[in-house]
């Protein structure tokens, strides 16, 4: 694996050079071309809802609402994903399970398991949370075969994953480690926030993620994107999946 | 599992209208005849870091504390237990992981499979969370099933179980029935708060959760306790165990 860790580094190496010849992080970046709209965003939503005192009522609506707007998915806890693949079946919206979370501090085979059972529950998507303590300390390994671990598993079922990087708890540095560990791992995704921690998706986050990680993975934007101006700058900045509670008043456009 | 419900219903009440006939619940508690000090309280702290964030020497850093100041456990998340575990070996303190934490929103067999994997790694105690949700919705099957499943897995090993209920998400009824359900399952502790969601520890539920669970069940106070004066009202008000990340400061008198 240490061929792994020099691999990494000097991928970091490579990539802080070329974003520190062009300035600014993100100021290269081409926007996107396509108009966005209220209408447009829908299909970008994962309908979010993973406070633990949820009750089935709540599950249960933002479900239909999901139906009702065309939503990309609906996010929920491991207890939920039952129910809300039951109420999705046969519809385009997908059912979203989030792993590790939100302190992603459980051992690798743990989120391995818990992998397995939400797509086997009806998950056709899995937002896990990296081990946080491990890329501070700069164990890349270990970060790398957590996520690889998940992937894994959800490859099996042709499920995808979408990488928790919690940005709000990171360097600049640590951001882009993790974008490319996620890369290295074969990840789909890489996801700003939990939406537990401090910060949530900002703009240059999401543009500095979406440098790192080029067209091969898409970017999430999640943890305090409430309104529709927040939705379109998160779009507009590289945004491929919005992750929100408050998709309902984004698509009415408010 | 229908007669289980019904019982537990029917211990609820009995409970209720128990501490009904005695005015306010917890102004009928005896409080503790001997003296609290800044000694006798450090065998009662559980050392605890749970953030996200922490690193590997902030780790080594509690361990050590604890063993300094004769602290009864440190109390961490699943992937610092090996080494916790190794620095306290042959030491009294204990190393105690989180399970489900904070959410308690995955399933039960994965809160099982968690529990066997922390105490493979070192745990002597382990502090899991409620399914608030099922709670909440009045499924007693749910939230009771999930504690026994923990409880099961740690009795082969004889690691003790706390049972983290969540004290600020929950109305008074539900905060007594958590307890009994608690009790029901073979839970060792009833434990107030990750610190993760609104409220900690209150003198006034701890007092409630003491007189829910009586002598047989010990009572973990956890979630905003700072100071000396805060621990020090938590074991009058009767809990048996303190999670702090302030035990240093607290066993100072601080």
């Amino acid at each position: 694996m240490r061929d792994i860790t020099n691999l990494v580094d000097r991928i970091t190496e490579e990539v802080l050079r070329e974003l520190s010849k062009r300035g600014q992080p993100g100021l290269a970046f081409e926007p996107r071309r396509e108009a966005v709209s209220p209408a447009s965003l829908a299909g970008m939503i994962d309908h979010t809802l993973l406070k633990p005192d949820v009750t089935r009522q709540q599950i249960v609506q933002i479900s239909r609402e999901a139906l009702q707007y065309g939503f990309a998915a609906v996010c929920v806890n491991p207890i939920w994903v039952r129910q809300v693949a039951e109420i999705l079946r046969g519809s385009a919206v997908k059912t979203c399970a989030v792993v590790g979370f939100p302190l992603g501090a459980t051992m690798p085979d743990v989120k391995a398991y818990e992998t397995r059972r939400v797509i086997l529950e009806g998950a056709a998507e899995v937002d896990m949370v990296i081990n946080i303590g491990a890329l501070k300390g700069g164990d890349m390994d270990a970060v790398e075969s957590d996520i690889r671990g998940v992937v894994q598993v959800a490859r099996e079922y042709g499920s995808v994953v979408k990488v928790i990087i919690e940005t709000g708890l990171l360097s600049r540095d640590e951001k882009i480690t993790a974008c490319l560990l996620s890369k290295k791992a074969a990840a789909d995704f890489v996801k700003t926030s939990t939406g537990f921690a401090i910060g949530g998706a900002t703009v240059p986050d999401v543009k500095l993620m979406r440098e790192t990680v080029g067209e091969e993975l898409r970017v999430k934007a999640s943890g305090g994107v409430r309104s529709y101006a927040d939705a379109v700058a998160m779009v507009q900045a590289g945004a491929d999946r919005i992750g929100t509670s408050s998709g309902v008043s984004i698509v009415r456009g408010d």
